[in-house]
């Protein structure tokens, strides 16, 4: 496999993205291809002793910022290490794209440069989400590539989700849930009425409806809703739990007085923070474009780079691009009778 | 004013709803009229030695359940405490109806029974929602009366919220912040960003949209959401609290070994967690409709029945119905403009 790296992409790009690279080389015997700023990724590899072959560099002398327009962006800078990466990725000069860079960007290119896959209406943005129960992480489809879902949408999430899930993260027959506000067939708007349909007559492992409160209990491996949706469980869970986390060590602070039994909190909690980090857990795919791409965080350092390398590359090996396209044509004729 | 209580409705009632009134009696000289079972309800009055003339009982022999379909249990169960405490509400033998019983056949008998205020599309269901970072609590609306909402609910659940947290909660000029997936107003669905566009043209003070990780941190005083959204808010946000807390103090319990330690982090934990319970801050108001209508919450102590009729009294005393009927004649013409 050739994994194509956007060296550019991210904020601490390409110092941490470079030196993530060098430590994944050393675990696998895939190539890397590192695009971007010649001389500054050549610096770095330098900077982490790397003198092989595995890694190489292709030249992009423009970067997709965060505050950039995704579409304008993708149209015109032509010559960023997105873009580049991602025509590369089209023209068969690699198996994978794994990109730090702005997220937005990165889906509207995907959609763009890749295509979508046949049958697929809307790709979608995956997440990775805790189980606060102490459990495997959860995949939450869509995180926010649409605003706005069909049923047929949420079908095609459950269902890229599903395979993604299963295929790369080897968990079999994952449980499908779909976020709603009442947990009987019955509840909801006329989308997730229609998509429980579809979803309960669909070969997957359905498992109803999941109101928020069971979100963060590991109530399903595939966390299906809308973008909206997905964007605020994600940024909701974020600021809730970092509040929470605040007014639990004050308070404990303010009681535990002596020096020793803070540092006791403190410790407890910063590594609790680290669980929720996912580091170890990879990078989120970009579904249902016709190759595989992998967002990482923005704030992504190397450990997460290598993660997102080591821990992406079955979403190309295993070939989950051209499974999702199989089970498009078995789903496709169902759709279209739902729809009449 | 003269306040009927729903005698019935909640987990602990009539005990609790009972024991409420006659804590609240004792410091108001409002009547409070008890609907419900009258010998469950006299034995409850009697076991809190109550003998005054300031609470009274109206029969009803019938009771809406937590598993009662709201439409079906309105329309049929006719002697129900709910029912004939909103009809009495409706035939002016009271001011307020407050009550702890089924949420979604409260709304729809308010809706059905009490009417509409002209101009409103949709009554609303409001509800507290914490401020994480110790301020003063926010109103989400809605929680959940409706599951799909068009841009003019939006605006209508804005200026409902902005006029009870004003005239209810005695907050100056209220914050009002319209939930969406980033900040920019050109962000979220088609609805969102009609949405933004009327609220931005409105009188009231908006303050933009607000991001999932800022509803906790009290970004605003009225968080402004479709239905389906505010139910995953406040669910979700039940979830990821409690899971945190239940991490934090296993983590911490592990690490503190000596029972001193464990004692102090237990009641530092408990006094957190009430920190968010809100009984002290009283019921949450159905809005929209013809008359003042407070729901609180199905597990309500005498504490929170009590609270709930304190500091509901200003929604029937400032008569808040009628402002916001007087604010939608001004609003109608500017919304029939947008819509055009």
């Amino acid at each position: 496999m050739k994994i194509i790296l956007d060296g550019m992409g991210g904020d601490h790009a390409p110092q941490e993205i470079v030196k993530g690279a060098v430590e994944a080389a050393a675990e696998i015997s895939d190539e890397i291809i590192i695009v971007g700023e010649p001389e500054a990724i050549k610096h770095e590899l330098k900077k982490n002793k790397y003198k092989g072959q595995q890694i190489s560099v292709v030249p992009a002398h423009d970067v997709i910022t965060m505050h950039d327009s995704p579409v304008r962006a993708i149209r015109r800078k032509t010559d960023s290490s997105m873009v580049v990466g991602l025509n590369m990725l089209k023209d068969g000069e690699g198996d994978m794209f794994v990109s730090a860079g702005n997220t937005g960007a990165l889906v509207v290119g995907a959609r763009l440069i890749l295509g979508r896959i046949r049958g697929i209406d809307r790709p979608a943005l995956a997440s990775i989400y805790p189980d606060m129960t102490g459990g495997e992480p959860g995949m939450l489809v869509d995180a926010g590539a649409s605003s706005e879902s069909k049923a047929r949408n949420l079908l095609e999430y459950a269902l890229m989700g599903s395979t993604y899930v299963e295929k790369v993260w080897g968990r079999e027959n994952p449980r499908v849930g779909l976020v709603n506000l009442g947990a009987e067939e019955s509840k909801g708007t006329s989308v997730t009425k229609d998509a429980y349909q579809m979803l309960a007559n669909s070969h997957m492992n359905f498992v109803g409806n999941i109101e928020g409160r069971d979100v963060p209990k590991g109530a399903c491996d595939v966390i299906v809703c809308d973008g909206f949706t997905g964007n605020v469980i994600l940024k909701l869970t974020e600021g809730v739990s970092l509040s929470i986390f605040k007014l639990v060590k004050n308070s404990l602070m303010e009681s535990l007085k002596s020096k020793i039994g803070g540092l006791l909190v403190k410790s407890n909690l910063t590594a609790l923070k680290e669980e929720f980090d996912y580091e170890e857990y990879g990078g989120a795919p970009v579904l249902g474009v016709n190759r595989p791409v992998i967002k990482m965080h923005g704030s992504s350092n190397s450990k997460a780079v290598k993660s997102a390398i080591l821990r992406g590359l079955p979403y190309a090996r295993e070939n989950v691009v051209e499974i999702i396209k199989q089970e498009m044509l078995d789903v496709e004729e169902y759709i279209e009778e739902e729809e009449e």
